[in-house]
């Protein structure tokens, strides 16, 4: 077992194109021994956003702090904040938006890819 | 893509020998269509423990709120607090304990198990 203090774990800058005022933190890996899934602590200040973007590999997300809107497929805005959880199935375009005035603090966790 | 309100999915008693005090609520599982693990928010009350036990899945959990101990295979205590991650491998003995005045609140992530 191994307990992680994820203050103390580096964040790092979201540098894909569309991401502003974004950072992500690795709290638990593959290199920690993880066998099938990473736990990241997203942080986007205010009037920041990740990049808009699909992928193969889902998201499950929990909404630890602030307050926040998703960005579908079809641009549309779904307002989300603090106690939510959300389920980004593969494939599906996504964007996370800070909308209120203090940093949004977001849970993600995605499968690991194993060659 | 789905948003979830943690408060609004039903919290169930886990009633395995040793638990005391302690609730689950599935917040996303493969009947949402998650294709990999599945999300669950564990509380424990004041006094509260989670069973000991070990299985061959492993934990991810993220410390939403409280103050707590995580028991090894030792019988050994490990504190544990708010901001903190949790790895918890396949096959280790473990449980978790509520040590402060408030209900403890985890984010607890698992595999989904194919059959």
């Amino acid at each position: 077992m191994k307990i992680i203090n994820s203050q103390r774990v580096r964040a790092e800058d979201i540098t894909e194109a569309g991401a502003q005022n974004a950072r992500i933190r690795w709290l638990i890996s593959r290199k920690d021994g993880a066998p099938n899934f990473a736990m990241r602590l997203i942080e986007v200040g205010p009037g920041g956003q990740t990049p808009i973007h699909k992928h193969e590999w889902e998201h499950e997300v929990f909404v630890l702090r602030g307050n926040g809107e998703l960005i579908n497929e079809k641009g549309m805005s779904h307002p989300f904040s603090e106690g939510k959880a959300v389920l980004i199935r593969p494939n599906e375009l996504h964007q996370f938006r800070n909308t209120g005035p203090e940093t949004l603090r977001l849970i993600c966790v995605v499968p690991i890819r194993h060659p």
